[in-house]
């Protein structure tokens, strides 16, 4: 039994804030919180690096959090490397695969900055970018990814779920396709990871990207980067950890996932990541993804409702049929809904909700190509996380129906 | 008045264990926990990417704290770059700076590795890396840098202090040095930042990388990267944050120091980081330095006693002037010792240690061709922090002579 009354004891913030942007970062749970700092105050050291109990503690503890993140996605440990954000997982991929002058990347036009700006990077080799369009709706045809594949196809870059559109791409089938042509796909599960099932094994993609701190439900500062032949990639950030031996002329790498964690890590935020990780499986990712697309899909029916309900404002003097508030993405769409309202700017939409208590998030959401493509200067986007009620939409649509019916025509 | 016993309050684990490895990492004090606790459960959301409350309450208190470690050090907060740790600060310039093929970079044998692997991977683009040499105590030579420098130098890299001799550098003399040949020149402060006063302005070095999570007291997962001219460096981690606009072709960049902080940053780690050098900034770092030099220096001292003091054991039968410890560095250093004792190896000894609660490091400490180049095969590295104590020295050097003392030879 799902008991979003029972998880928002966890949220303290949540006594104060309505909060509709967790498609940008999530709250964490106060047993990651307490978790955090029992490392701090227990047994605070650094990893691996020295014989003594507080390091053999602090390094299992990183460890333990590493198996239970690549438990959760069904992932060997020592594949799943540990990084900043997903921001960081898509460039150790992008700097460090072995893009030769005349090769072709495919990425769409949907992607979140972070799975489009890497990749065009490459073109400073000679690498061209091929950019897959979206409908209406935000999705990508996974026909037309077939169809751009050439000979000169070296990789295959695409979001799971558009962070504009809420659309969930076919990446089953996206996948199947690279399989077949034998081209290494990298998923972008930025707004995946923790907000649905995963298996990567059976996913059988090359490499996933997400971060820590949103559908996971772990802080800021975390991500993750699952490469299936960590030999595919020459680890690019180098010193201390991935390091087994060096002279005056060179150096010998460790092996995954060691050679790809440079530095002292982020050791409370991962056994942070693996604590709320754990707390997500208690209550069950289907759980959470069924409430969370239920939120989403209601707040996007009843946003559209808005538009043929009103018209009682007599200072308007409105139709009952127009279309003052726009909403975008399919109708299946994930946890998130993108909007706007006629009139007003995302921002002064933002703003005004904000009186109420109420946290979107406006502008082009780091996804500029893909708002542009659809003609979108920037939206209103709410997004939902394990935490949101009913009560928390109702209130939403009262206040947009409130802003929207102030707006003079 | 510096009142360790105090001090001590704010660590708790300090209660249960001696903890003598804080050159790998530094606990962090309980008022930077609670500053991080204190975001998690009242204001977490994410940087700079709404319009609501809460996310410009975070996005304030991350550049407060970006303010607050910039003032520290004496430099501009927009060239102030908050990294995961020194690795990526320095591989972000390693990786950002134009070299060209036949270019020089001059570092020293005896850096850490992260002061030095990402240089020697320059080799790749057909760069030349001179190594500097050290004498016995763990110093390099200014002249010989001086000597080094051709009209292909295009970069100096040196670590302030050694993580393993405790040798104080003369990295003013080398920034001159620098400077009068037109040379851009880094320091690693990894192991001096926070430890002792530092003015970035005054020293005048381009480019100063340090840890976040040592000296400073801060979590493990920060970092800092200070820039003085930041378009001497191309952002290679790019993706959402570091980008203006972008189409389906182009894209552009914001400036320093967005353009380098790729992705959702860590909020909680800085926010704690700020905490930290504000606590320390009250207890003031030139007390500091001068509470861990002291102990370090009174601790080698103690070792070397320990040779000509000993010799009370009838079962081992020594002479009174043996040399049966072996302590490295010079006189005036830093505050870490690192020695060996004949017939154990670093890590016996380090796990022989741990059973009287003390925690040290053993090894290369990440920096084998310093050691190699003394031909030390790893060694015992005991490092302090603001709050250790005279009687922690104490039972530390009983134990080591309790240890040297079961060594039958």
């Amino acid at each position: 039994m799902y008991d979003v009354y029972e998880i928002r004891k966890d949220f303290p913030v949540l006594e104060k804030i309505i909060y509709l942007d967790s498609g940008a970062t999530t709250q964490t749970p106060k047993p990651a919180v307490l978790a955090m700092n029992d490392f701090f105050y227990n047994y605070a050291a650094n990893y691996g690096r020295g014989a003594h109990q507080l390091s053999i503690q602090a390094t299992n503890a990183f460890e333990d959090a590493r198996e239970i993140i690549a438990d959760f996605l069904n992932a060997p440990p020592e594949k799943m490397i540990m990084t900043k954000n997903t921001t960081d997982s898509i460039n150790i991929v992008a700097n460090g695969f072995d893009f030769q002058e005349g090769d072709e990347i495919i990425t769409t036009v949907v992607e979140h900055h972070s799975n489009f700006v890497p990749w065009l990077r490459q073109k400073e080799k000679g690498v061209q970018v091929k950019v897959a369009d979206i409908d209406v709706e935000g999705f990508v045809n996974p026909d037309q990814i077939d169809e751009m594949i050439t000979d000169k196809t070296k990789m295959i870059a695409i979001g799971h779920i558009s962070n504009v559109f809420g659309s969930i791409q076919n990446i089953e089938k996206i996948i199947q396709i690279a399989r077949k042509n034998n081209i290494p796909i990298l998923i972008d599960g930025a707004q995946s990871a923790g907000h649905m099932a995963l298996d990567l094994k059976a996913l059988d993609c090359d490499y996933f990207a997400a971060a820590g701190h949103k559908g996971l439900l772990g802080p800021q500062g975390t991500g993750i980067l699952y490469i299936k032949n960590p030999e595919t990639i020459q680890p690019t950030v180098l010193g201390g950890g991935t390091t087994s031996d060096a002279d005056a002329c060179s150096y010998a790498l460790k092996s995954s996932p060691e050679c790809f964690e440079a530095g002292t890590p982020n050791l409370p935020g991962v056994i942070g990541l693996g604590a709320a990780v754990e707390y997500l499986q208690k209550i069950g990712v289907e759980a959470v993804e069924a409430h969370d697309n239920h939120l989403a899909r209601e707040t996007a029916k009843r946003l559209k409702e808005i538009n043929s309900t009103h018209g009682n404002n007599n200072t308007n003097n409105r139709n009952t049929d127009d279309n003052r508030i726009t909403v975008y993405g399919p109708d299946n769409r994930a946890g998130l809904v993108s909007f706007n309202i006629e009139g007003l700017t995302p921002h002064t939409v933002a703003m005004r909700l904000d009186k109420y208590n109420i946290c979107v998030r406006s502008g082009y959401h780091c996804a500029i190509p893909g708002q542009k493509a659809l003609g979108i200067d920037g939206s209103v986007r709410a997004s939902f996380g394990l935490y949101n009620t009913e009560e928390e939409v109702d209130t939403f649509i009262n206040a947009v129906s409130e802003i929207a019916d102030s707006v003079q025509r």
